[in-house]
Parts: C-alpha cells; sequence; structure tokens
C-alpha cells in the first residue's frame, strides 16, 4: 500500500462492513447466490440454508420490519424530546439558583447602597469554573469524543465514515451532563449542537435493541444490525435533534438530508419526518407540563432555543442591498473567525496536552469567561429603571430577565445583564426584540469583540459547547450596531424594525461560520415562524456562505478536515475526469483466494501495513477475479474454526453469528488460532460477494466519485482487461487526491492522526 | 432484442444522451483521454483539440458558470411567479364577467321577484361550454401533453425519461390559455398542477438560450445544453411553480426533491430554493400590485391557492385518533377515485377517440358539470341572509364571494352558490373558514357526491386540469360533514373549530389521492401557515397514504404505468437480490467494431428492431469491450461525412458542432449518407466513453437497480469473464422486469403504446 496510508486512515480502522458491501447484507445475499461451478455437496448445503432464511425471513417480513422502523422513529423522536427538556428544565434550574444567588450577594436586600462585590465575585468565578470544570473532567476522561458540538462527527457518521465511540450511551450521558454544566457555568457555547448528537445516539441506541455498555443483549430489533440501517436511524435522530432544538421539524429533516447527503429516499424522508415531529411534539408538551408559566398544549414556545414572535417584521424592499451587505459582512467575520479558531486549534493539538491539561484548559477559560463578564458588567454605563416586569421599554418579562444592578443606581438594571449574566439563550432573545433604543450602541460595541473572542476560544476545549447560540448572538449584536447606525443616517421611521436587522445579522453570522445551506434558512424561518423574511434571510444566507467560501471552509468541515478524515464533498475533485483509476489505486492488491490457507489469511489480517475491511478474491485455479470478502467474515469464520474439509459438507456461518458481534469486532488475535491450525485451509467461497461494482483502467476518478458517493462505497477494485485485480479504490483513496490536490494540512493531518487526540 | 421490446419503448424513442454517458458530458470527457494505443497522428490531433477546450473552458469558466446557473434561476423564478399572476389575474377576470352577468340574468335588478331562469340557464351553459370547447380545441390539435396536470410527466422528466415535447414553448402558451378557460369555464380543476407544469417548461426554456419553436438560437447558455443541466433546471422550475402555486417556497424545493428523487446535491438544492423563493416572491409582488384590495408587500396572501390565516386552530389531544381514522376514510376515498379513473382512463383509450372526438368529450363535460351546479342550486335549500359583507355570518367578504339567489327568497343567498358558483379556490376558502353552522349537513352531503364523480370524469380529458383543488374540496367538504357529526354526538364546545376537520379531511383527500408525503406535508403546512397543526397533519397524511397503498398506486402514478413509462421506484423489485443481470439484459448485443463501415452503422441506426441511444464498442482486433458510443454522435459523423482515412490525421467533432442538434437529433435518413459512402470507414474511438460501468453475469438486479437509480444511466454493459459484451441492460429492462413481475395491465400499456394517446 501507498506509504502515507496512516495519513488518512479512520476509514479502515474499525473493522467495520461498508453500506455496500454490507457484511449482513451480503450476508444475507451470499447464502442465497447459486454458485454454479461449486459442487453438489454445495448446492445440498446452500439450499438448506436458503431454506432457513426463507423462514426467518417470512418470520420478520417486511411489513413487519417495516412498522418496526416506525417504531422505533417514535421512539427515538419521543426519546429526543424528553432529553430536550431534561437539558432545558436543568440548565434552567442550575443558572436560575446561581443567579439568583448571586444577585442577593451582589445586593442584599438589607443593604440598599453599593456594597463590596469582592465576594459575590469570587463566588461567581468560583461556581462558573467549578461547574466547567465537572464537564471538562467527565468530557476528557470519559468520552473525549463528546467534546465540542457533535455535528461534525455526526456529519462524518452520516458520510458513511465510522467515527470510534460517538454512538455510545457513556457518550450520550457525558454529552447531556456536560452541555448542562457547561451552560450553567456561563460557557459560550449553546445546547443546540449537543442536542443534534444527543438525538443520533438515541437513534443509534434504540435502533439496536441492544446496549454493549451495559451489557444488553437482546433479540428485538436485530434485523436492524447493519450499517445501513442504522446509518438512516441515526440520520432520524440527528432531524430529531435539531426539531427538538430549534422548534423546526423540517429544518431537522432538510438537515440529516443535507448532511447524510446520501440518495433521496421517499419512504425513509418520510420516517425521518415523523421522527423530527414526534421529537417536536414530545419537546412541547414536555417543556409545556413542566414549566408552569406556559400553557398545556400551547406550541408557541416551541424550541430549546425559542426565537420569539416575530410579529413586526415588514421589511422595506430597499433594504435588500443593505441585508445582501450584511451577508458580505457576516461571510468575512466567518471567515475570520474560522481562521482564527483553525490556529487556535492547530496550536491547541501541537501542544498534546494530557487528559488533566485539557481539564484544566477549559477551567481557565471557564474563569477568563466570567471574568470577561464581570469586566462588561462593570465598564457598561447604560441603565434602565426597574419596573415589576423587568427593565423599563424591555420586551422580556421579569421572570426571563436576569438581573444585575452592579455600578447603576437604585431601582435600577445594568443593561449590560441581558447580554452577560443571563443563559446566552435570554440574550439572543434580548437582540431580537427589545426595542429600538434599549441597547446603547457602546454596550454593544464592547460585548461583540469580547463574546466574539470567547467563543472562538471554546470551541475546540474539552467539554460538550454547541457553536449556533454564540454566532447567532454575535450576528444579533451586529445586526443590531448596523440598525443604530442606519437609524442616525436615514431616521429610524424609513427602516425595519430593529428584530429584523438582528435577524438578518445572526443568519448572517451564522451562515458565515457553519456555512449550511438550505437547513439553515428552513431552521430560521421555522424558528421565526414567519415567511415574510424569508427573501431577506435568504439572499443574507446566499451572500455570507458565498463570501465565506472564498476564504476557507465551514467550522465544521475545517475541524473534520483538520481530524484526517476522509469524508467526501458534493462534486467530484476539479479536473478529476483527467485521471484515471490507475493514478489512484493502491496496489499492489492484498487479496486472498478462494481456498486459503488459515497462515496466509491469519497473517495478512494481522498485517500492521494496512487495516482493510474488503479484500479481493481471485479463483484458486485461473486467477480470475470473484469478488469481494469482508474481514468481519474472515474473523468469524477463523474464530468458528470453519476450515475446509472436501470429504464432508461445509458449515456455514449462520446470519445470527454474522450479527452477533456486530458493531464491534474483534482483533485477529483473539480468533484463538494456533500455530497447528496454520496450514488448514479456508473455503472463502460461499462468503464472496460476487455482485460488486468493478472498476477498469480506463474509469475516470469523476466517475469513481460519483459511484462511491451515491451508493456509499468503501471500496472498489480495478481489474485490468484480463479480469486480474490490480488495484483497490477506497474512499480514503478518493478523499486522499483532493487532500493532496488542494495542499490541506499535510503536517497537522499527520500529527492529528498520531495524537490520536479526538478518537482515541 | 426481445419481441416485447415496443410495450415499454419511450425511454429509447428519442435519439438523446443519457445523463450519465451525455453527449456532451462524454463529448467534453472524450477529448481529453489520451488513449495510449493511438498513433502519433492521433496524439496531434487530440492535443489541438484538447488546448481548444481548454480556452473554451477558460472563458466560460466553473465560477462563470456558476453565476449563470443562479441568474438562470432568478429568471425561471420571477418569469414563474409572473406566469402565475397572468393565470390568477386572468381566471379572476373571466369569471369575475361571466358570474357577473350570470347574476344580472338571473336577478334582474329591476325586477325583485322570480323571474324565468331558462336564459340564464341557458347563458351559463353556453358560456361554460364554449371556455372549455376552445380550451380542448387547443389541447387536443396544437400540444396534447398540455392535457391534465402536467404534474406526472414531470415527474417522468425527472425521472430520467424523456417524454417527447413536454418542455416545448407550443406547450406552455396552450397550458397557460387553456387552464385559464377551463378553470373560467367552470369544470372541476386546479390550476396548481398545471403552474408545476409551466415553471418547468420556462426552465427548459430559458435555461438553453434558445427556442428552436420559434427558430430563434443564440450562443448564451449553450453549455447548459446537455440531459443533466436541463433536467437540475427542471427541477428548479417545478419548485418554482409549486411555491407560486401554494405560496411554499420550501414545499417547492421538497417536491422537485421527492420527484427528481435523484442525488441530493447540496449546491443544486440550494439554487432550487433560490428559484423557488424568488418565484414565491414575485408572484407576491405581481399579486399585491395588481389586485387594488391588497397592500403592496403584503405577504398574507401568498400564493394562487390561499388556504387563508388559521388563526383559530388548536385542537385537543383526543381528537388524534379520530383524525387518524380520518386519514383512513381519505385513504379509501382516495384508492375508490384512483381506481375509477382508471377504469374511465383506459375505457377512454380503448374508444381510440380522433382529435375532434376528444374536443367534443370536452365540451360535453363541461355541460354536465354546468348541468350538475345548476341543478345543486336548485335541490340545495338553504339560505343565507344578505348584507353588506356578504351572507350573514360568513368569513368571506363580499368581493370574494359568488353569490346567487335561485330558488331563495329576496335578500337571501343561496349557500351552494359558494361551493357551485365561484371558482374552486373560493370554494376552498369557505370550506376551511366559514364558520360552524354555515353549511347545513344536506348542503355538503348533495354536494360531495357529485362533485367527486366529476372530478373523477374530469381528470383525464384533453384540457390542462389540475387534481389538487377538487382533491382538497372534496376532502374539505366530508371533513366538515365530520365535524358536524362530531358535533351532534360531542357537543361544538368540546371539539375543535371546523377549518381544523376541513384542513384535516382536505390533507386526507388529497393525500389519499396523489400519494405524495413529505413535499404535501410541508406544502399544506406552509399554506396554513401553522405549525400548530402539523402533528394531526403528518398522522393524517400518512395514515391516508398507506391506506390508499394497500389498494393501488397514486393518480400520477397510475397513469404513468398506463403509458408504460418506464420510471423507476424508489426500492428495488422484491427478491430482486435473487436476479442475475443474465435474466434481464437484452441480448444479442447491438455493438460496432472501433473501426466500423457506414454500411453497418447506418443499417443498425436504421433499423426499426431497436431504438437505442448507447452502442457498446469493441477492438476491431481482438473483440475486447472498449465502451460505448453514442447514437447522435455516430448521427454527426455520418452527416459531417468524418470518414476514416489512415493517410491524413482525422478531423474531429467540434463541440459546438455537438450542442448544435441538442435535444432535436435527426433520423439517419437525414444525414445525406448515399449508397457510395457506404463501403467508407468510421472511426468511432475518439467517440468512446471508457469510463462508463460494467456489469458482470454475477450482478444482481438489486445492486444494478440502485446503480441506475443513484447516477441515473440508461444502460450499461454486461460483459462476460473474457470482457466480451454479451448483453446490454437497459432502464427500461429494468422497469420491465417490474411490470411483467406484477403484472401491471400487460394488455392496456401495449395499446397505450400503440395508439399514441400521450405523446404523438
Amino acid at each position: 500500500m501507498n506509504e502515507d496510508d496512516d495519513v488518512l486512515l479512520i476509514d479502515d480502522d474499525v473493522a467495520e462492513p461498508s453500506s455496500e458491501n454490507t457484511g449482513i447484507q451480503a450476508g444475507d445475499e451470499l447464502y442465497k447466490i447459486k454458485n454454479e461451478f461449486e459442487s453438489l455437496n454445495y448446492e445440498i448445503v446452500q439450499n438448506r440454508i436458503r431454506q432457513d432464511e426463507l423462514r426467518r425471513h417470512n418470520k420478520t417480513s417486511s411489513t413487519t420490519k417495516e412498522l418496526e422502523r416506525w417504531l422505533i422513529c417514535f421512539f427515538i423522536g419521543a426519546l429526543t424530546g424528553a432529553i430536550g427538556v431534561v437539558i432545558t428544565v436543568s440548565i434552567e434550574a442550575l443558572s436560575g439558583l446561581k443567579q439568583k444567588w448571586l444577585n442577593n450577594l451582589f445586593h442584599p436586600r438589607e443593604v440598599e447602597s453599593h456594597v463590596s462585590s469582592f465576594v459575590p465575585v469570587l463566588v461567581w468565578c468560583w461556581l462558573d469554573t467549578s461547574f466547567v470544570l465537572i464537564s471538562g473532567l467527565m468530557c476528557a476522561f470519559l468520552a473525549p469524543v463528546a467534546a465540542g458540538s457533535g455535528i461534525p462527527q455526526i456529519k462524518c457518521f452520516l458520510n458513511g465514515v465510522r467515527f470510534p465511540k460517538v454512538i455510545r450511551l457513556k457518550t450520550l450521558i457525558v454529552k447531556v451532563l456536560g452541555i448542562i454544566l457547561a451552560v450553567s457555568g456561563g460557557l459560550v457555547c449553546g445546547k443546540e449542537g449537543p442536542m443534534v448528537h444527543a438525538g443520533a445516539v438515541l437513534a443509534g441506541g434504540i435502533s439496536q435493541g441492544n446496549s454493549l455498555s451495559l451489557g444488553i443483549t437482546t433479540s428485538i430489533f436485530e434485523h436492524f444490525r447493519d450499517d445501513h440501517e442504522k446509518r438512516d436511524f441515526v440520520a432520524a435522530g440527528a432531524a430529531a435533534g435539531v426539531s427538538a432544538a430549534f422548534g423546526a421539524p423540517v429544518g431537522g429533516v432538510l438537515f440529516a438530508l443535507e448532511e447524510a447527503a446520501s440518495f433521496w429516499n421517499q419512504p425513509l424522508t418520510w420516517r425521518i419526518f415523523f421522527c423530527s415531529m414526534t421529537s417536536f411534539m414530545s419537546l412541547n408538551y414536555g417543556l409545556t407540563a413542566m414549566k408552569t408559566d406556559l400553557q398545556f398544549g400551547n406550541f408557541s414556545a416551541v424550541g430549546l432555543l425559542n426565537f420569539g414572535k416575530f410579529d413586526n417584521s415588514m421589511w422595506y424592499y430597499y433594504e435588500l442591498p443593505l441585508f445582501v451587505l450584511m451577508g458580505v459582512i457576516g461571510g468575512l467575520l466567518g471567515a475570520c473567525f474560522v481562521q482564527l479558531n483553525k490556529v487556535i486549534t492547530i496550536n491547541r493539538i501541537h501542544l498534546r496536552p494530557s487528559r488533566l491539561a485539557k481539564t484544566l484548559e477549559t477551567g481557565c477559560i471557564a474563569l477568563l469567561s466570567t471574568c470577561a463578564y464581570i469586566v462588561m458588567l462593570y465598564v457598561n454605563p447604560y441603565c434602565r429603571d426597574e419596573t415589576e416586569d423587568g427593565p423599563a421599554g424591555s420586551a422580556i418579562s421579569m421572570k426571563e430577565f436576569q438581573h444585575l444592578r452592579m455600578n447603576c443606581g437604585p431601582h435600577q438594571y445594568n443593561t449590560m445583564s441581558l447580554l452577560s449574566f443571563g443563559t446566552p439563550e435570554t440574550a439572543v432573545k434580548a437582540m431580537f426584540h427589545e426595542p429600538y433604543d434599549f441597547f446603547h450602541s457602546t454596550t454593544l460595541l464592547i460585548f461583540l469583540p469580547i463574546y466574539w473572542l470567547l467563543a472562538c476560544l471554546t470551541y475546540g476545549i474539552s467539554v460538550p459547547s454547541g457553536l449556533f447560540v454564540p454566532a447567532l448572538l454575535c450576528g444579533a449584536t451586529w445586526g443590531r450596531l448596523v440598525h443604530i447606525l442606519m437609524a442616525t443616517i436615514c431616521g429610524v421611521e424609513k427602516i425595519s424594525d430593529p428584530s429584523v436587522y438582528a435577524l438578518v445579522g445572526a443568519a448572517a453570522g451564522l451562515a458565515g461560520t457553519v456555512r449550511m445551506t438550505l437547513s439553515l434558512c428552513v431552521i430560521i424561518i421555522e424558528a421565526t415562524g414567519n415567511l415574510t423574511l424569508a427573501l431577506p434571510i435568504t439572499a443574507v444566507l446566499i451572500t455570507s456562505k458565498a463570501v465565506g467560501d472564498l476564504f476557507n471552509k465551514g467550522i465544521y468541515d475545517t475541524h473534520i478536515h483538520l481530524w484526517g478524515v476522509p469524508i467526501l464533498e458534493w462534486e467530484p475533485p476539479p479536473n478529476s475526469e483527467l485521471i484515471k483509476a490507475t493514478g489512484i489505486m493502491s496496489k499492489p492488491v492484498v487479496g486472498f483466494r478462494s481456498v486459503e490457507t488459515v497462515r496466509n489469511l491469519y497473517n495478512e489480517l494481522a498485517s500492521s501495513n494496512h487495516q482493510h475491511n474488503g479484500f479481493p478474491v481471485t479463483d484458486a485455479n485461473n486467477g480470475d477475479y470473484q469478488g469481494l470478502v469482508l474481514r468481519s467474515h474472515i474473523l468469524l469464520i477463523l474464530k468458528n474454526r470453519l476450515f475446509y474439509d472436501p470429504s464432508r459438507p461445509q458449515d456455514l456461518l449462520s446470519l445470527t453469528e454474522l450479527r452477533s458481534a456486530y458493531p464491534r469486532y474483534f482483533s485477529v488475535s483473539e480468533t484463538g488460532i494456533e500455530e497447528v491450525d496454520m496450514d488448514k485451509l479456508v473455503d472463502l467461497r460461499p462468503y464472496i460477494n460476487k455482485s460488486v461494482h468493478m472498476l477498469t483502467v480506463e474509469s475516470t476518478l469523476e466517475s469513481i466519485f460519483r459511484l462511491f458517493r451515491a451508493l456509499g462505497l468503501r471500496h472498489a477494485v480495478v481489474v485490468d482487461k484480463a479480469l486480474k485485480p490490480i488495484g483497490i479504490v477506497t474512499r480514503k483513496d478518493i478523499a486522499r487526491f483532493r487532500a493532496e490536490n488542494e495542499a490541506v494540512h499535510r503536517i497537522p493531518i499527520d500529527e492529528f492522526r498520531q495524537s490520536h487526540v479526538y478518537y482515541d
């Protein structure tokens, strides 16, 4: 194999059947293949097994399977919604307590004058740091993969790359607890990205009917234990997560489709939508039942992140060029954000911190954030009078408004409280809905750069942290600044409401950072519940993404590329129609003969030169290419000691055996093969998947790319004119071509890979 | 080839490059292919041409192309919106005049008592019949393909099947004029389906930068003249049509994706959404500018079919089982509708009517409809008092309410007027928004069966006619009946508003008939502008589609199957993993050698046994399979007399020549080849697409299906172990397999095919 194979290796890291040549799908199939060159014995065995299969198949007929799929989707949706309720209620409770305590410390009831702020500042710093430290500890030591938003990991998973430990119960628990603590601890992060991850993990767990972490294995849903089915359910789970996070069921479906990025399948889409809708309903019933101030079953308080009602949202057609300009600003700011975060992330990795160091880093950043909040509060000179419903002129009720007086007079509030004391969700709402003159431009100008830098610093540390809310909040802040500027120039009555500007800014900020397109647009439209703003939002998103794309990739894709994960993009690399299969394939081919010695099998599987999942098999007599056999099948054959004995019918692996080990396969040394077995033979013929796609020396990279992309392939064999395998093209080879071609961070990838920082 | 080849033939009917082995895409590619076995001469020629290509390529670089695509999408959207405005305003003007005249005739101002209704009834019948007759005449004689909703035709087009003459300017004009006359003439049909078709035609026309019908050929956008690009634009046009028809930009995108059904491509989807959004905005600005009663730029009056505001739309959770039951009713009624319409359509075709007969049929049905309306009006005994704003207690204003007194007293109106005198859109709105006691159950019970039968009879006659509105109206009618029933049983205050029941019924009716899923759901949610009803609507749509699918296919698919069009479904046919390529391929292969005589080429192209578009080419020396060559390329070679002369470098076709003839290729007899040329040679080597997907004898139908479906292939060659082509699998072969397996209408398909009724 190519010598720099270790640069992009994750594909073959986990012994796992691909979706096309899937273990189980192929397993279903291979028993049915009538091999005309086989002996009669063979026929008999295979017939027996085929009848067995048929009986099984009738037992769990396709209608039952379909009903079960719907049932699973219902549970995924319901539980994702429930997790959303848990997260929301916990954060509100925890940060509510924290705020109440701090408020009492800063402004004790009995003393109406200024008191020393030393104690409350200390308590605040201590609280935040310890919340975040706990979150960081859990994350670093229990589930490092739970760090960050989880969206890039899910994106990789849906793209067809197994990211180890992403879909695990432990990851889910760390993610949920971690995000509650991180948000309550005042970190600059949102809970929306982690919701998507949570939904995906739930989907992975429920659909498999077992939990290897808990040691529970049931026989229910066992027919869904293959990569293809699991991926479909995980897509549904991700959709349910988005749906619960933003109150956007359609946006959730589009998110799953945009990221899953395979073939649009009507029944699947329909199921994903059902799941997404269930999650939306579950969250809403849950929230309205838990929160006493909401009417049960009233769906106006939709989503974890509630944008609130946009009633006063007329805009003027002459503002459209301005909105496009705001899109440009959003794109530029987003590109800066990504670039800065990339530099920080690369440096963070070059230091190769220990787990403890990573935990301490989270604590430091928490401390830094809290100090920044406190400084902002003290620096901000703008106050508002206190009334029964919150600050005078505020659109936000007392209940939601987290108030601090700080340097303001009695019966006044510091306007910065809305931005830096409550949860980021409250701040977003304040940006969207507070009237024109509520925030002074100085307040916003103090807040924006500090918050932006904190967000940039925070994304990538070892705690669960979403990026949506910080991006929205920064965008909304400069959106309001643009509004203030325009109002000064043109007069406030000639331009639209500040809420429109804040929303446009938020959309631009988000699109410039994450670079999602249709799903983001629909998410924002659904979250605002207003189609009138659809055109400016669309225009802004298009501009912002286009401008950002001129400079770099989106934040998720940037991180994925830094990890060196071989995901396939939307379109083939440029000039790929000029490149032939021979130019990208790996050679020589590691393959087996149709009847092979145990020694050869063992040695190749144990080889450290490669970690292939599929091996081409050639005819033992004439060397003709027969098809592919999977690593997992060979492992199971060896473990079950199904050696070839020409004198009697061969025992074959049963479907149950094939499924039992999914998805955590063992290594070849665990098969219990000893030296005495080494010269025995194994007959691979019944396990060959013969209906595989062949490439010729004339196949262009372009057509290979489209084949892999559309069918979710992982490997295909290149044959010469005599049908002899001369090379193998893997997903990695295609991804590597692009990486080399575009010279993306050769060295960092390599180091990332060796440091195993994200997926050890 | 197989003898029943003519059963499913449309695929190969039009000499047209496929999307995978596209003429132009392959053309782009083939010049770049470095054929290592070729002589030096060849190299020189190819290098020259490659540089030529490169220069061209730089001229229209990919960025320019991308910008042009966005520009085209903008124009498609803007013009589709404009056509929506034209249709709406024309229908309102025309039917407004008709209604005013009839109203004056029925109730002349000077006479306050009953007058003879003989004259007005006659005028009504005469008006309606003549409107529809004109529409039918245009349709039957000018563009038979403009009949019906156009959605099935667009579905076929997007599925990869060329439906002749669907994307033509003439078709568009007939469609627009025809639907205006048909709706004004009181036919039971809607204008929404035709809007989708109109958008698609516009897209086809604009993106090609020329109109062969008008004889205009420009050089702009010439690089978009291939099937693949055109299909993408047509998808955008269809989305724009849905967006304009229902005020549902997201629904439009989902419709295009659900029907286009290929591979989800992020940049494409994003463009489609932009197009859809432009159409929505264009329609709204147009409508608000044209209609004096609307505020310019106010987007509450969205879409051609305005569902109105659903403000009072709380529902109770205990109603959910009832809604599911309504879904069952919708599914059953829909299945009956499809079955009845199928029988009618088959009989209609068996009679093999002439064009004149088809025109007369439209007149008869118009007359029948009008008579039915008049009878319903006379039979309905329920009247309402007249007030300034329309009937007392009505939610619909005087402006929209088309009133007739008929058998009612002075200063009263017949409640049936709302249903059978105005446009169907008014009737739908009345169903959705009139208060609980507005319609008496008897009125609805009279209206429902008659309207249902008329709708069933109308769909399939030779006028442009959409099915959405009739299906919605029937559904809403029985939805209200269910509400009345429930109100009688439980009391009106314990159940939700009649508007909710009407909407649920409408959704059930529509889903039971057309069986669309996600896009329909989003369309309804967007048209109502209310997420509260999302859950019941989803539940109802799922049930209704599932129940309907137990009995038959949706109305569009039924018609497509009756036409014998080989579209590919979502999933491979059952048990397809047991079927090998050898079981479905056509053989012997019609192929050529790499250097072939003109005689052989001419004879095969002129052969009436087949109409293949792609031919496998084998090496002239050793018979090895080389790749595919396209019919269109061979035709152009022959026409340009580019014969093989070993003594000098060969002239090659230029890209411009390859594009010039797209999409209407000529027949082989028009190439001007004479007997003296017959023994000359043609060198096909530069035109071979070598990067094609090969199938082996071991390929299963399942994997072949997925390959064709995902990549939009039209043909693939099956090779044996020595790489010799032994058969060819076309889209038709796959579709035929399913048809034969499920025994769908062998005889009718055959006769349809021969009668050329839909696509002559």
